[in-house]
């Protein structure tokens, strides 16, 4: 009995049956005595074709105008969702983004959401209809449709539980929760029961392909619980929500992984305040997201700079750190990709000493080389030699006892 | 130099390849000078796809959840030309019904415009922005999506061109224009250069598949001139205008022709007031709409009652009326499908006597029967059997001296 929101990602809506499938889980809650608030994201595949449809006319099609074309596919699911429902003779309907009042910046492609508007769905949801809102798009302050980016139907269903104070808010996927490690390289990796939404904001690589990172955040701001599980199972997911006393159990919840990290070096730079501005203002410019960076002081007035950046973006951040390295009088500059970043994720740390000693000595048992470290209040993550991924995954699974019992 | 809306249908946009076309068609008449406001239909196909993916769901879906899916179409075209106009470097973005403010009343799946607010649209025209605005969709007063009925683009169009004062609302299309009969029936068949709105209103069939009727009578209301014409060469097309003297040397303009027609006949009904309505009033209910209605008068206190219905209405119109018929004592049903409607069409008739005495006369010198007639200020039709049509519009054609110079 209560308010729920219920968000059905693109393989959970792939086609008409899986529609009908989605569909009886709905009424299945609603006939529970739940009010049920609906989110669809566009049906698989849609997306992608929209994108491609777009790609023919020009490489770099107008921001706002592909907006436009993209939320086609959130109304498509929403319309045809509503239609089965309304077929079994349940009160439903429809709401795309401006009609649920998912007000955003106007950041198209990329938009946040800044405020949602609940009256209709309010007064829809007492009348006791199902609301299916279309995720994924929303509207700007002059009346433009702006999508949220990749994902962004689970901001979108958080945002709305938030706004509606639902009592929970779950995310249809088509796997059935979120693992210790990636089970496809760790046997071993068991299905985790409950999650702060701090973990999981820590642990992106593994969480991102689940759930979009920034739609944790706002499940935190506003307390939302998340449960992440699968449309094609009765069985219970992940819980993600707020910290408390029954997870700090384990002192480390889950081990990631992330292939897509290449590493550039300049050695050598000059010891002066304004350098660090230099090296990452033209690569924050050219829309490369820096991940780690590490600064080793060095004598002489001169430090080693290093940092991480997508596999995608190395050759532009290369060639921007080149041109910048000759402007500052930096020695050198080394890059490497292959490189990748392991992780060890929980908020048991918090509590614990010894973490990462036992993480750095896991991996030195293994002649893994260790060459950058970050770390975070719940988190510490080492770049290794990519061929090590694997091995570093299972042996810190292992070492954390987070293996499943056979 | 003045203000173009163009109206672009399924065919003049059913790929990217056509879409290139027009925008370049668009930013001629904007390289001209013109102010222009392109109003565009779903690429052909998809709406009836859409429609056939609502009916695996259900044989009737729910009315306005199947307007929220068929928008899209309309949508993805407008994104897609804004997006092409715009990679062309010409400044131009898409607006949806809501955004065009395109208000309708509720009847979703056929809704009827009543008003635009054009503050938004004439603000970015100012701005000498090329508009492209989703045909076919409006917004109701809840904010719902409505659809305007096939052919609704037509009537966006024409609604559009009135609420901005367009000089000219130029409907491209896949012919070249409206004939003085259908050309895969009567060789001889000319373009009309020049027609009335009352005309176009009163050849429906022929217009029809060019037109929106709906939209003619807009145009009418708000004296906008149409030019009918095709998207795929630069030949001039049709006008559709007020009437003028310049009309009026031709008694007929055109000879048109449907097949879409059934009839029903009961025989002797007692003459009472109020036994019309019993007739009528079931199936109109029913949705059927009726065409031809003729009364013959019969002796003591009885007649006769022919009406026509569409051929996809004629079971349901049928077993209404048995049952009609049962009820008010009508001596008997009599139905017939094989028949067809020929009419004349004719501002030029208003001052012509004779003309119905010569559509007859040409008729009976080929030995087709007149089952039923009616007139109009404008037009004569009679129904004739089916068999026949084709003979019948090709010797009226002739008769009324539309033959074009061999």
């Amino acid at each position: 009995m209560g308010l729920i929101v219920q968000k059905y990602g693109g393989t959970s809506v792939a086609d008409l049956a899986r529609i009908q499938n989605v569909a009886k889980r709905i009424t299945k809650a609603y006939d529970n005595g739940n009010n049920v608030v609906v989110i669809v994201s566009a049906m698989s595949g849609v997306t992608d074709g929209l994108i491609d449809m777009a790609k023919n006319i020009t490489e770099s099609p107008e921001k706002r105008e592909l907006d436009v074309l993209l939320a086609t596919g959130e109304q498509t699911t929403a319309a045809l969702l509503a239609m089965t429902l309304k077929a079994m003779n349940y009160p439903a309907l429809s709401l795309l983004g401006y009609q649920a009042e998912v007000l955003t910046d106007c950041a198209f492609g990329n938009a946040r959401i800044l405020d949602i508007g609940t009256s209709r769905i309010k007064d829809l949801v007492e009348q006791h209809n199902i609301v299916v809102v279309a995720g994924f798009q929303g509207i700007d302050q002059n009346g433009n449709i702006t999508t949220l980016g990749r994902g962004g139907s689970d901001t979108s269903a958080v945002a709305i539980a938030a706004a509606l104070s639902a009592d929970i808010c779950e995310i249809y996927t088509d796997v059935d929760g979120i693992y210790t490690a990636d089970p496809n390289i760790c046997k071993k990796a068991r299905k985790i029961g409950m999650l702060s939404y701090d973990e999981m904001l820590n642990m992106a690589s593994l969480g991102a392909k689940v759930l979009q990172i920034r739609s944790v955040g706002f499940a935190k701001k506003y307390n939302v619980p998340i449960h992440v599980r699968s449309s094609f199972t009765e069985e219970e997911g992940t819980m993600v929500v707020n910290e408390n006393a029954g997870m700090e159990r384990l002192v480390v919840s889950a081990v990631t992984h992330d292939k897509d990290q290449a590493r550039i070096t300049l050695k050598k730079v000059p010891d002066q305040p304004g350098i660090a501005a230099k090296i990452f203002t033209p690569i924050a410019d050219a829309g490369v997201v820096v991940d780690m960076i590490v600064q080793n002081t060095r004598a002489e007035g001169h430090t080693d700079l290093t940092f991480t950046v997508p596999k995608s973006n190395f050759k532009t951040a290369l060639d921007i750190e080149r041109r910048v390295a000759a402007e500052i009088s930096a020695e050198d500059v080394l890059a490497d990709k292959n490189i990748a970043k392991v992780s060890v994720v929980g908020v048991g740390m918090r509590n614990h000493s010894g973490v990462a000693s036992k993480m750095f000595n896991t991996l030195a048992r293994e002649n893994i080389n260790i060459m950058m470290i970050s770390t975070s209040e719940i988190r510490i993550s080492c770049i290794i030699e990519e061929k090590y991924t694997e091995l570093a995954v299972r042996v810190l699974h292992t070492a954390f006892g987070l293996d499943k019992e056979e």
